[in-house]
């Protein structure tokens, strides 16, 4: 096992920190893919770089929760906590991945709606686990999750909307499978942050 | 904190009944939307009241959950317990209002045969909430879980049958989409409320 | 109680061996309805069979932890590791029956390829089962996960590809549907084998 002068607690709090800076970042390189449809290949590329450097992150903090005698918060909500988060970065490759896997020769006006609401979850991923750390401010962290749930509300509404604009409208039906399909895999990361939110906020329930 | 004249311990079992009720609510609201398909907006919304009525208490629950020393169950069981509870709510109101957003003009006999199933589990999930309260019941709950997966079965078969039919005689795709989305949404309430058992039945086995 | 000469702890082992076991000759059995497509409805019930087995003891597991007072891991981890490798063998055969359930003529190469990484992770599932009666076998039992997790990517990488062709090239929607979803069940198998990995991984961690 390596010296370190950082103490065991805040290199876990550190590594569950980098993991929600990716997922802002993706949730970022997401939004601009759905703003700015050039370059697909290599915005994508991009995406699954970030996916490969938390995935490098999550396999360091397993591996560390496997070495660590004693760890800030139990293991098994870390443990919970790093797949869940790794998750949402997963399926924000899948989502972005989708666009020209599905032969989308451009993204609709609500694909960008959802990939906005994305970008406002990850912000709030990042506070709530850089909150964690410190128990002084759980009552903020539960807001912050829901914050986190009301956003998945939105983006329910949002594709809500746009299946039933699908049903009612469109009558070529692999055209209509590819779009329902694209805002569910959308509306899917942010079910993903929610899971994030609820094992959270299990977190702050069980060490209140 | 205020001052109640009912022990901590009936509160949290109360407001999971109230849950559990919601669910029995909305799965018999349901049932009637898809027995007596008229006013369909209005039974949304009186569906959709339901759910939000199940949210509060959810909330409640959770909030109590934060600001409660002892608490009649394990912290992360009743909060795993109060987020399942919740799933089923959500996943009967979305299925609900899939009927008019995928444009449903009449229900078929399968979609009431679901919703019958969904009823009846409703009922065995009130049932084994009440008798959590009560080890003596502990028995009876674990029987009322062996009657919740059967009824997730029994709606499995109603699908499995529905959807070898779709594929052998529907020559319109989107047709063919619609339904099987509506009876494949229908079918996860019932799979909710396999998830609810499992957790129900796991505060069995721990406590056993 | 029935009287029994091995020791309890030996015999939640042998159970979840038994459940892994099921695993593999499921995959196996799917795998050659892949390869060899005749006899279909036979095979199908053979492998409905090895569920039906599989759901048995997996009961006769969950009823064992209520009645056992002392169990060799936690119990709700054992709880939780039942429930899921009785998915996977359950979503095996709905993967299986599916085939004919949606009037598949012959399953094309990349289900066969699918079917192999199905095989292949069921082999590595009864290693890690297996394996963790040990302690000193944990780092291997790791390893065994990192492998499964790695499956489930390959098995991404040949859906994604699949997916990609159908919506380039096939113009029959119901064809692209019915493809589409064969596809994804088949990778929904090692999905499950993964959620299996994760909490065989989370006892590794939590008992290092």
């Amino acid at each position: 096992m390596k010296f370190s002068l950082i103490p065991k607690e805040e290199q876990f709090f550190d590594l569950l920190d980098r993991m929600a800076q990716y997922i802002d970042e993706s949730a970022a390189a997401l939004d601009d893919l759905a703003k700015n449809y050039v370059d697909v290949d290599a915005k994508i590329a991009r995406i699954g770089g970030i996916e490969h450097a938390c995935d490098e992150v999550c396999h360091d903090c397993l591996d560390k929760l496997e070495t660590t005698f004693i760890t800030p918060l139990d293991r098994e909500d870390i443990h919970e906590l790093v797949l869940r988060l790794d998750d949402v970065v997963d399926m924000t490759t899948t989502a972005a991945s989708r666009l020209p896997l599905y032969r989308i020769a451009q993204p609709r006006p609500r694909v960008m709606k959802l990939s906005a609401v994305i970008v406002e979850q990850g912000k709030l991923l990042v506070s709530a686990i850089k909150r964690l750390r410190n128990k002084s401010q759980y009552s903020m962290v539960s807001n912050d999750c829901v914050e986190i749930h009301r956003l998945e509300n939105e983006a329910d509404d949002i594709i809500r909307e746009a299946i039933g604009e699908l049903f009612e409208k469109e009558t070529n039906a692999i055209e209509l499978m590819r779009w329902k399909e694209i805002y569910e895999t959308l509306e899917t990361i942010t079910d993903c942050g929610e899971d994030v939110a609820n094992v959270i906020h299990g977190i702050v329930v069980k060490n209140a």
